[in-house]
């Protein structure tokens, strides 16, 4: 069976509009995630709010809840505006840090602009579940998403969650 | 009315110098930051001393003091030398990281010499002040300053911490 | 005297196998650590025990213990398998953290291949031991620890965690 994804928008004012069309961010890496192979099993939009972001991000990496996915994207919220919280929502769920994968989102970011450093990306793992936060704009969802599926990086990631043995990995390294 | 700037340099020889002339890296940093169009409000010399340099982290970043800048900026302290301590004594304030800003003062240290990865930078927001420790080096100071005000980064970051919008950055990208 | 090293192979299969003759990655960063002048004092395979890792890294950085090194090269358990757990053991004992050098290893991984970030690295000071955490390709292991030589990166933080003054490396930058 595919890997699931769910796609977390955080926006005060998409969320506020209830429009979800207003959501491009969002709709694009759920466009893109399912281009590659993942189903995205859920999709929301929440407020620029520590509960509301920690609750979902909680929910959907719990092995024992039926909303559980193998990897949370969110898009939104990671960088300075005085409301932008979706780092500290999450940090402190990461039982494993993912140093590496925020270099990629970062220096992925940076080849396109210098701006793209203006995020404050985290990346790593809750129980069996990827959780990696994105920044609100388009352009660099889809940056970063290419980024992550090159070589097939993600689904290493995701294999290796899922109790694969990295055998395939380490023959190409 | 321009951003303000407070400029610490963090020293034991310096400090016990007594003499603010041989702070070179201090004094560039100050130009620099003024030909940007900051006005620099505060600049000190301290020991290499954690409670010291702490002390003035807190009083220039707390909205309630009269000495509250917009943005702080330190040099020194930041290497492996066995009394260099600045990265720790400011970490615990921060409230939210920079990990883009920490992966720019890197790689553009970096591409200058391997050597500027010997510093162990920090960045990242108390309250509405941004804070980032530059190394002691003159020539690092000022090949990440010229790195922080490439296409007006730094100036995003503080209209944002001021409420901005961010509209201007976001068609940018 | 030379610097001291000590290798910590972390895999459960070579662990099993009781064979260190299968610890390639151990072998090699021993073999390239003493043909850049370093003591390989100590070198042990354990397997991705959080407990054991700890112990092994805590004996090595005690400035009591007659076992004590310059440099800890941990090889394995950095990355997304369910066992892997090396960072994890390792960051809370580390007191200064060297983001410099994670984005070393990271970049220069990279560098080779995108599948290089998925390493979950970390680096800083214990005491007055340097502890770096290295995956555990062989691939891997001698690209990072080439970089990690480059103009005597590691020689000259060895040489400032002894107390030196770093004046010849001031006089580079
Ligand atoms: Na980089």
């Amino acid at each position: 069976s595919p890997a699931t994804v769910a796609v977390l928008t955080v926006s005060d004012s998409i969320s506020a509009q209830g429009d979800d069309k207003q959501d491009k961010s969002g709709e694009l890496a759920q466009t893109i995630a399912t281009n590659n192979g993942f189903q995205v099993a859920r999709k929301e939009v929440v407020s620029d709010n520590i509960n509301e972001i920690r609750a979902h991000v909680k929910r959907w990496s719990s092995s024992a809840d039926s909303e559980h996915v193998d990897w949370i994207i969110t898009t939104g919220g990671t960088g300075f505006g005085v409301k932008d919280c979706t780092p500290e929502a999450i940090s402190p769920l990461v039982e494993r840090e993912a140093s590496g994968l925020v270099h990629l989102m970062l220096s992925t970011s940076a080849r396109h602009t210098p701006l793209g450093l203006l995020s404050r990306p985290v990346a790593g793992t809750i129980g069996s579940t990827l959780v990696t936060t994105l920044p609100g704009s388009p352009k660099a969802v889809s940056q970063i998403l290419e980024g992550f599926f090159e070589q097939g990086l993600i689904h290493h990631v995701l294999d290796l969650l899922r109790g694969g043995s990295g055998k395939t990995l380490h023959s190409q390294m």
